[in-house]
């Protein structure tokens, strides 16, 4: 879920400055386009790492627009009249009206999760905290509110050198209370159970937005366009009533850098490493699959990636460990007739592995944000809440004992090129080739961008995200079978 | 909550025998139509007490309707293969697909019960699945399914007598297993736990409909109803896609009999008892709010009724028993423009009384499904998931300690009839009769049939409502005044 938010993001000042006057007076027109229409309120909230620039985020929003059309409220220590009320009381009396903006500071994702790091609570009263603020936020959209929620993140390395310069300075050392140093040490904690708030909490009306902290350019301007962005689409939204789903991707990268740029694709392996790595997690699978502790989990191995990024030689590679009864592929095309008389999900829980089995998907439920949505066959609305039904679906099989590991097998444009060439000139290839896949190729970007998206939004603890560098195909099955050994082991470990 | 489904509703076989014809016809053509146009699918819950003929209701549909277009599905032990899998499993391998029926009896709704019933969960697990319970409901919805959940209910008596109705009968009494048997010991924690499910899971787009289960007639005909309503009103939509709120009322009182109808409006007192019982419930008031365990609540006193009902006078006989400072009335009258541009519950919220202290609202946050629902002054979506925010706002009230008591004051139209004339003829009381009040008394039975819906769907545990016979004013004050006592010295004994 951070993925894209550690990859080390940054715009230079030249850039930054070339930007920003431009961004400010768009944000300042739809701050008064905004009162002009007076129809909805914003509400935004600022949650995350300590030190990934909160304050400072806070701060320069009210530079850039008009402050007196802003209103920002912390909500730190409960003040005697607060304390008297139900704990919501506080948040109701700082909610901006229609036409204005309100910058929530420290709110109700703080507290649950300040209280679940510290062990206040368990899961099951987080839980119900997150019960309270997706109904809490839904209330507010369907009354007609716009709200933004942006968690401003840092690596467990970026947060640290960052708490050192701070303390290093001391004009600015008065931001740090000694509740943020816990947060150093317990950063483990809190990017984990963050993970969960965030996964639950991120709906289409209301998804968060991730932001990298470290570089304050990049920071900025990101959060700077998603608002932008956000408001003018709600500005010219021909219904009358909000919400709308919120279209934006979920991390914008400004600088051009995305999570799949940060692929090092040159990685290979010769024959003979391959054979022998190959040989040994292929055996590795096979004494996993076979050792007693599988039956009480069930494994799901979903295989996604670019056209003819190799994914049928990666399966064959992973099944060629095993007994053909040891495990079940399902190919994933075109729904039938009678899966489209079902949820979207139908098609998929029919395939769930009974505990000790194993299924393949060649491709899979992630169609409805890669190819559906790129190519239209939905709304958005559609994949838009598909993210949330999804890490909802994958944590009823994480709870169930499933071990889910995930590939996207990624090669570059010209190492494609070379592959559907190929597969012109060889017989018995030219039927994996077809005009789809030349089509495909020239969405390129959408795809992308599509994947990218998928990754931030349902790479999760329980579910996460294997990115492949598949240039060269022995790495990339290699480095699939090990990856689905080192799931199985984590998995029998913790039992 | 189950008010409505405890006065012995009832309808004679002639008058069932006439409409039945008449409903099964129809149900079967809506539901050649809802297979015709295949654009949804229809789940159909049903829950309740034991005994309410939940098996009986699944067999009349069946018998009703085509039931090669039904598919009814127990989920009772689960299979070896269910066990194999995530709990959900079950529940999706018997999802209807569009244009077809799936009845679902012994639910998720079930498990989450006999669960809490039986001691295996508490509150905070039960809340856990009742937040996976309204996801995946949503998501059928989204996905285009239509939900109706039927809670079929009797009083404990009714129970009792019904349990041994088929005991005696050895032909029924295989349809009580020993949890059957349990249920009737443990009546109440069902119908408590079952009341915190209902609340918590009636949304406008997958509402509970309950249904009093004593008599077989009347239980018929009204599944029967809600179904073809329902049915029919989705049949017809426009909008291409659903879910649609369900407009219905969540109780048809098809014996024209309702909750209303159920109060002894004769009830009177004479001056002297009126003095004496007066003088006695303000100076219990009195001495309770001075009492040192207030501290730790706060008091909120809600008055709605007819027109001329004596909310005023209710009023100034409890507010006589206390000093001045001691409370606040808030007089509940047409938004303000600073009101209007915040969320509906807003104004509200803003007079929430701290520890302590006490508040009279002089009609309320009801005005949204009473004035605001019979005048079309908002959407019917408004007034439909406005029952389940004032059931969340109720309850963060409740869980802060705040002691809230709901008044309706009810009086006949005869009675309402001679007040507005007297009120024309006292100089000083004229500015109390106006234009509205004439054309209110006009839409007498759309008022009739919200309040009794307000009831039903918000009349809960931790907030109920108390209904005031309000013809004699002096029975009504002294009924206000103890119903509050008594709520106050039961808050102070559960402390």
């Amino acid at each position: 879920m951070f993925e894209s938010a550690e990859i080390g993001h940054a715009i230079d000042k030249d850039a930054f400055d070339a930007e920003e006057p431009l961004l400010r007076e768009a944000l300042l027109e739809a701050q008064y386009e905004l009162r002009q229409q007076g129809r909805f309120a914003v509400i935004i909230l600022l949650n995350g790492i300590e030190g990934a620039g909160k304050g400072e985020t806070v701060k320069l929003l009210n530079e850039w627009m008009d402050p007196r059309l802003i209103e920002v409220s912390t909500f730190d220590r409960q003040t005697d009249e607060e304390l008297a009320r139900p704990p919501a009381w506080r948040y109701w009396r700082k909610l901006p009206p229609k036409g204005r903006i309100g910058i929530f500071f420290g709110n109700w994702y703080s507290q649950m999760l300040q209280g679940r790091v510290r062990g206040e609570i368990k899961n099951a009263q987080l839980d119900q905290a997150i019960a309270g603020a997706l109904a809490l936020e839904q209330m507010l959209c369907d009354e007609g509110a716009l709200i933004f929620k942006f968690w401003m993140h840092l690596s467990r390395e970026q947060m640290k050198a960052r708490l050192k310069t701070l303390q290093d300075d001391p004009l600015h050392s008065w931001r740090l209370s000694p509740l943020d140093w816990q947060q150093s040490k317990t950063y483990d904690k809190f990017v984990r159970h963050g993970e969960r708030v965030l996964r639950r909490t991120s709906r289409d009306y209301a998804p968060w937005y991730v932001v990298e902290g470290a570089d304050e350019y990049y920071r900025s301007l990101t959060v700077g366009r998603i608002l932008l962005d956000g408001l003018q689409a709600a500005l010219k939204a021909k219904t009358p009533r909000l919400p709308q789903p919120h279209a934006a991707p979920l991390i914008a990268s400004l600088d051009e850098r995305g999570l799949l740029d940060s692929l090092d694709l040159g990685q290979s392996l010769d024959k003979d490493d391959y054979r022998e790595q190959l040989a040994t997690e292929q055996a590795r699978f096979s004494g996993l699959m076979r050792d007693k502790r599988m039956r009480k989990h069930a494994l799901i191995a979903v295989f996604e990636g670019n056209d003819a990024a190799g994914k049928g030689g990666a399966i064959r590679r992973v099944t060629g460990a095993l007994d053909p009864r040891q495990y079940h592929i399902v190919p994933v095309a075109a729904p039938t007739e009678e899966e489209l008389a079902q949820p979207y999900l139908w098609r998929f829980w029919r395939h769930v592995p009974a505990r000790g089995r194993f299924t393949l998907f060649d491709r899979s439920w992630y169609g409805r944000v890669l190819v559906e949505r790129v190519e239209g066959f939905c709304e958005p609305a559609d994949w838009l809440r598909a993210y949330g039904e999804i890490n909802d679906f994958e944590e009823q099989l994480s709870e169930a004992g499933v071990v889910l590991v995930k590939f996207w097998l990624a090669i570059d444009q010209d190492t494609q090129l070379a592959r559907f060439k190929a597969r012109e000139k060889i017989p018995f290839k030219r039927f994996k080739i077809t005009e789809d896949d030349w089509r495909n190729r020239d969405k390129w970007p959408l795809y992308r961008e599509a994947v990218e998206d998928m990754v931030d939004r349902t790479s999760t603890e329980i579910a996460p995200w294997t990115l492949v560098e598949a240039n060269d195909k022995r790495f990339a099955r290699v480095k699939v079978l090990r990856t689905i050994n080192k799931a199985l082991e984590a998995a029998f470990a913790a039992d």
